[in-house]
């Protein structure tokens, strides 16, 4: 049948499948996770895109490769790749390697299914209601619907469109050029997100009454306010909302404030991807919403309880197991381990920052009220020089050098941005659960010695 | 600081949690590894919801549990869970575990990257852009850009803010209202998607000529046409739009057929989820109509070519990475292996037609043209009644009693759905690569044993 088997496909040989996977989990093992998580070896090696190229051997050939050199790959893509789980990564609001959420995401990887339907998915179908179930309680909410997303944004974009979707039933047939204009409203304070109209912000906060006068704005404009997005937790300073009183506001104008998009694959370290959109609806709006009732795949006609198929909540068709991580790393640590972490986590915050009010060359950016701490490094040349017409312009100059000598060193990965009228701060988040004293003593000191001679 | 820590949790114990891993991936590789692909093992282990929710004991509590209780839970997970790497699961267009692709995912689980700088995802960044390039020379496209995105909806969105975007270089200040009400054409074959418009078929397959009429009747009625949609390989009946003659028609009326949505996590079986989008255009679209120039993230003072950080080509902002499982499994296999593997899935959906055509009791619902195959059993009850009034829908009750009866002895797994007038038919799918001759047979003889007393 067909051409002959090409040398090297391991398709009907299970022995072979085994021995390579056993092979590669031993490479993961001894590059990902020992030498990625201990502080003395790099976060990161860095190369010139060129140079890493010629080192990858990326192009795709029409010949297979030999057991060995496919090894030797995976070697190199976890040697050049960056440590995220190590206690020096501290560059993105998410770190740390939790080993419970890595066994679920290894489980979920060697299963391959789709959410879709219980069919397919019986243990995650149940166990995402359970898991979204949790997220509710801990909201405030003891009913109400959810699904797992890919990413904060498109769980954004679903509550957009059940916001809209709830006020006007019949957009789907009308088409979004049959309503009236629509106004949004969200956090400028937020990275990825389109919004026509913003909020004004004190310490990166939302102010109540500013939103309402917004409202009014928009209103008078010709527009229907239909949704504000608050946010706990802002990218850059960890602002928090006033969640109370926006609803407050939300409920006086009849906008939406009834779902909650959560990140456990940030600060929880539940592995990306893991997204949660939390809905106190109980009337079933996600299926009616983005249903597509697409009949190869929801037949009315099963043999068992065609609620539990979950795939017309979403517009996707095919859905990850997003719960499984969280869950395993939720029945390993309970309720109280989590809990744990982020007190733990706070504690360290408050570390760094007494640290930081007490060295010399290091100034806050503001008080922190979340794990987000931001600051300045000032470098000697530059101390006492605040009156100095150029300050700000150099002061800006320091973060971008020093991010090159820490990621060509690879000792640590730290993010910087400017904000408003303010020059590049780093922003240090404190997420990594294996993090302890040392490892904050430890990035002071590096931008000590790295920022000495600026 | 804070309080004790819990007795579960392994931070900061890298011994403790090397063992835990390893302990995982020795239940991964028996339970969903070398039982899950062995066709003597059931494909699935059915269990009525309420039952199951009691042996998996879902609910989230305070406590964590011990390390032999978090064992013991992998392997129930991976017990009731559907092996869709099993040569019996012929339910979705996805099956088989390639182990290759596998070890890439279990790779990029471990490194827990995202897609979107180069400088915390430096590997990825360059493979993902030359998976995109090889792919796209599959396509017949020599430059043009593209992203992986989370599934071919997703892609299928992206594609049509693009093409809006390009007509309407001002839509995102405009807004969606300032546009004319615009027109985009689809099959009606193809599952999640929302359209208005949709094309005449034959054999599952679009009509240029009717599709020209088409687009001028949304022009009389005062829309403007700008996508057309077409599919290589329907849902259903595996049936491939006239893509040629489609281009020629979208060239006459200036619309959009100007990208590919290609997922490589279906025939390919490199994993959920492997979706690309593709593209021709070389003037930056993605990232034009995409982006948000988040600061805190796209910093333009780097100390590389910022132009490698892809987060902009998406409205997301962390993104899964999704290259590394195809690279390698295309680097093990080689082009070839994979032509091989398609070549292999061809002859046998061959046999397995033949093998339809000689038995009594299935009748095919048409020569298929792809790895589609759609077939009706006929049980002997109703063999030779074709006249009979209550023939259809007498015929329409026995796929869902035999998908009942299959699933619950757990001897394989096989889709079934009506279709337009059709009563319910099997659709059988020959894409997992450890598929032979005797799988095929299997599937027909266990559709005759299931079915000899209806």
């Amino acid at each position: 049948m067909a051409d002959s088997k090409p040398l090297r496909t391991l398709d009907g040989d299970p022995v072979a499948v085994e021995a390579l996977l056993r092979d590669v989990f031993g490479i993961v093992v001894d590059e990902a996770i020992r030498k990625g998580t201990n502080a003395s070896e790099k976060v990161c090696e860095w190369k010139e895109p060129e140079e890493l190229k010629q080192l990858l051997d990326l192009e795709l050939q029409s010949q297979g490769e030999s057991r060995e050199r496919i090894l030797e790959r995976c070697r190199a893509v976890i040697h050049y790749s960056v440590k995220t789980g190590h206690p020096r990564f501290f560059n993105q609001l998410f770190s740390g390697l939790d080993p419970h959420a890595l066994a679920g995401r290894i489980i979920t990887e060697s299963l391959n299914t789709s959410q879709y339907t219980y069919e397919i998915a019986p243990v995650f179908v149940l166990m995402e209601e359970e898991v979204l179930k949790k997220l509710r309680a801990l909201v405030g909410w003891n009913t109400g619907d959810g699904v797992f997303c890919p990413g904060g944004s498109i769980s954004n974009m679903y509550a957009i469109n059940l916001a809209r979707f709830q006020r006007y039933p019949d957009c789907k047939q009308r088409g979004l050029r049959a309503l009236p204009p629509l106004a949004l409203f969200t956090s400028k304070e937020v990275g990825k997100i389109f919004s026509t109209h913003s909020s004004f912000f004190s310490r990166g906060k939302m102010i109540p009454e500013d939103l309402e006068r917004q409202i009014s704005l928009a209103e008078a404009e010709g527009s229907v306010p239909f949704l504000v997005s608050a946010t706990s937790g802002t990218t850059v300073l960890g602002a928090f909302d006033p969640l109370d009183a926006i609803a407050d506001v939300c409920q006086r104008h009849g906008l939406w404030a009834d779902s909650v998009a959560w990140n456990p694959h940030k600060l929880l370290a539940a592995g990306l991807q893991c997204s949660a959109l939390l809905l106190r609806d109980t009337s079933n709006l996600l299926k009616r919403c983005h249903g597509s009732q697409a009949s190869y795949l929801f037949q009315q006609d099963k043999f068992y309880n065609v609620a539990l198929d979950t795939g017309d909540k979403v517009v996707q068709c095919g859905r990850r197991v997003d719960c499984l991580k969280l869950w395993l790393m939720w029945k390993a640590q309970g309720g109280q381990g989590l809990e744990w972490r982020i007190d733990q986590a706070f504690a360290l915050t408050r570390y760094l920052v007494e640290e930081i009010k007490k060295r010399e060359g290091f100034e806050l950016v503001m008080e922190p009220e979340f794990v987000n701490v931001c600051f300045w490094f000032v470098p000697p040349s530059l101390r006492g020089k605040k009156e100095s017409p150029d300050y700000s312009q150099r002061l800006s100059q320091v973060a971008p050098v020093l991010k090159e000598r820490m990621v060509k060193k690879g000792t640590m990965m730290i993010g910087y941005q400017p904000h408003g009228t303010r020059a590049n701060f780093f922003r240090m988040v404190v997420a990594n659960p294996i993090l302890v004293q040392a490892d904050i003593d430890f990035l002071l000191g590096e931008l000590e010695r790295l920022g000495q001679d600026l």
